[in-house]
């Protein structure tokens, strides 16, 4: 008898590759460029690495004594803490507490996998969760598997083009108490502390829980310490949370997807039992965490000097990339571009909006090849030397063929 | 107002470190030692490594053309190639037909973790699932988490101190229809084609599915190909199966936890349509797997030169693991231990059974401080020069002393 497969009802799932990507792939125009690329570029348009990992990646290679024997069931315990003392400061009052501990996770979705398991197992009254947009697509379909309500909410206003504290806050005043907020690149939201302070009030009174999303810390500011004083205001004020810290983009180690869970709490006790529960949630997920990318970054993180170099390294990337949003600012400048474009140079961060809308972003990808996402926000390290001009002239284009004509492109 | 802990009521959990080696560790005793380590040791009791891996992470670590870009969502594909046709043969007729296909996974349970996550949406009549004892602790929880009904059963019968298939077909043979049978190390099992083709026409019966566990091909017989000749019978048989291939222990880095979930089906079309299911769950359980692992194997396997290294390696270690089983028998032999030892020489791969009832293991653990577990399986690369002779000196005492006296040790 011939026989029928087990998968017969297996339907073809939609390529999550996303449309843009696709489109931007299959077009044949000698001028085409994809301005939504998630790895920070160099100015050759490369893939960008901290010079220091690839040192420090030899130095690896020759030392006779590595072994590649399993690590703790929490992962590589060194990593850790030195990821910790990045995220906190060293002297954090939580560290000397004891009561920030972390899990080694791998992938860029692997510590909201472990915090959300977690959130299920121990948090059972609490099962909604709000996402950022330019975040949902990643990160809302784990919380979605294990049967949390995904909402998403934004920052950026796009008529006042900046980003509007008041927007998240209503949005919090209307959710459920105790609901879950990721909250994604807080080094790149360019608020005051009175604005952090009233957020924090309402989040107080609704119970939020946040689950932060630390990214790529240094890329906002140039400096790591700098980008993450707002979780260490988090800390001081008193909240329990969870922090997705991801150690792959700001050491340039993109495909080694290294990162840490990290978990403040109120006291070590409870650190101690969350820490204990969630070493057996990351067994499951993947017994036994990869650890080359990780001994890179402890070996960096645990010399001053070779921390330094990569320091060194981060802030030139911020630099260059500041350099780049003026430099566009001021080509529209010249052009006449209509408009003000201070809101280029205002956003902090490699990704930021360019400020379009819908019929401008349109007409952009296609007429002139550039594709960019509907949200407008794009990879400023995307852009360089060879390729700025050709931009800003068709930003200007864009702007001035939509000027008084809303719907031109609808047809 | 104080504030409360929002983990107020997570317990502590119980640690998954095995009790043995927590006791392990505990004992103060000098002679002490552990012989369940789960990572293959060489001659001087470290964690063995290949050693063309050194070689070739020093040549990445040199290449001036790396990048750390992001793979795509199955993960990096020239790897998970080299490593299906490692599995199947580069002329498997299924490879050739390409309805062989694979997904890049993390750890040693990322392979299960995204094969149950397939079974439980894909397969949602069969919720039942059947591990061998000694991979219940690590496996059983993944497809407990997801709602499966998990089984356990074992193919080693201590009465006659062998394998025995016909303990499997009864197992099989009262499991509801479509059940999922995880199969591990199927090279070690020792049975005869006709075996397995008994086993193969019970499994069509019964519509069971195979999620098969390739934890280190080659570890067996000492030559990769040799080791999933029966792997490739099942594909030739026409049966449709996971296969989860762990190319951590057999390269020697264990703490890399790099491997591939092996998929093949009746045909490409359906193969298709399950790989484009499982990225969607790839990328919720780890987007962006770490390459740096699977860049050193990739290397080996697509170089004769250096895969030939590479095999004549594994061909040492089996060499040297068999000699030591030897040499256990034989220095049983001449002190005159009663009871034939044969089924120590006739199992294969690193782990064997010693064929020993509980009060002999007991004895061992308790008087002469030698950490067993109570399946009395035990790593035979963790017996050398060094401790020879400790080991079968007690095992000669536990057996005399435990003879004619069933509970001498239960009092």
């Amino acid at each position: 008898m011939p026989t029928l497969s087990v998968f017969m009802d297996v339907p073809m799932a939609h390529k999550l590759e996303g449309r843009l990507l696709k489109s931007y792939k299959q077009d044949a125009n000698h001028d085409k460029m994809f301005l939504a690329y998630r790895v920070c570029l160099n100015e050759d348009g490369d893939p960008w690495v901290s010079p220091v990992v690839k040192k420090i990646l030899l130095q690896i290679a020759q030392d006779p004594s590595l072994n590649y024997e399993y690590t703790d069931g929490m992962g590589m315990k060194s990593f850790i803490q030195a990821s910790l003392e990045l995220l906190f400061g060293r002297h954090s009052q939580a560290i000397v507490e004891n009561r920030v501990g972390g899990v080694h996770t791998v992938g860029d979705n692997g510590a909201f996998q472990l915090g959300a398991r977690f959130l299920r197992t121990w948090r059972q009254d609490s099962k909604v969760v709000y996402i950022a947009s330019f975040q949902k697509e990643l990160h809302g379909p784990v919380f979605q598997d294990m049967g949390f309500t995904v909402h998403e909410y934004t920052f950026w206003d796009p008529k006042q083009m900046r980003m509007d504290l008041n927007i998240l806050i209503n949005v919090m005043k209307q959710a459920q108490h105790g609901s879950i907020f990721a909250i994604g690149n807080i080094a790149d939201l360019n608020l005051t502390q009175s604005q952090w302070t009233k957020l924090m009030s309402t989040m107080k009174r609704k119970q939020i829980f946040p689950f932060f999303d630390v990214p790529s810390q240094g890329f906002s500011s140039g400096d790591p310490n700098e980008d993450s004083k707002i979780l260490r205001y988090f800390v001081t004020q008193g909240f329990e949370f969870f922090c997705s810290q991801s150690l792959s983009k700001n050491f340039g180690i993109y495909d080694e997807g290294v990162g840490v869970l990290a978990v403040v709490t109120l006291s070590n006790q409870y650190l101690q039992r969350v820490l204990s529960q969630m070493v057996k949630f990351a067994n499951d997920l993947w017994f036994n965490p990869p650890t080359l990318g990780p001994r890179i970054i402890t070996s960096i993180l645990c010399s001053p000097a070779l921390q330094g170099e990569w320091k060194y390294s981060l802030k030139r990337v911020v630099e260059n990339m500041m350099l780049i949003k003026e430099k566009v600012k001021e080509k529209l400048r010249l052009l006449g571009t209509p408009g003000s474009w201070d809101h280029i140079t205002d956003q902090k961060g490699t990704h930021s909006y360019l400020g379009l809308n819908s019929q401008q972003l349109e007409y952009l990808v296609k007429k002139k090849h550039i594709y960019i996402p509907m949200n407008g926000r794009i990879n400023f390290t995307s852009v360089n030397a060879n390729n700025i001009d050709y931009i800003t002239q068709s930003i200007n284009e864009a702007v001035l063929l939509t000027m008084g004509s809303e719907k031109f492109l609808q047809k």
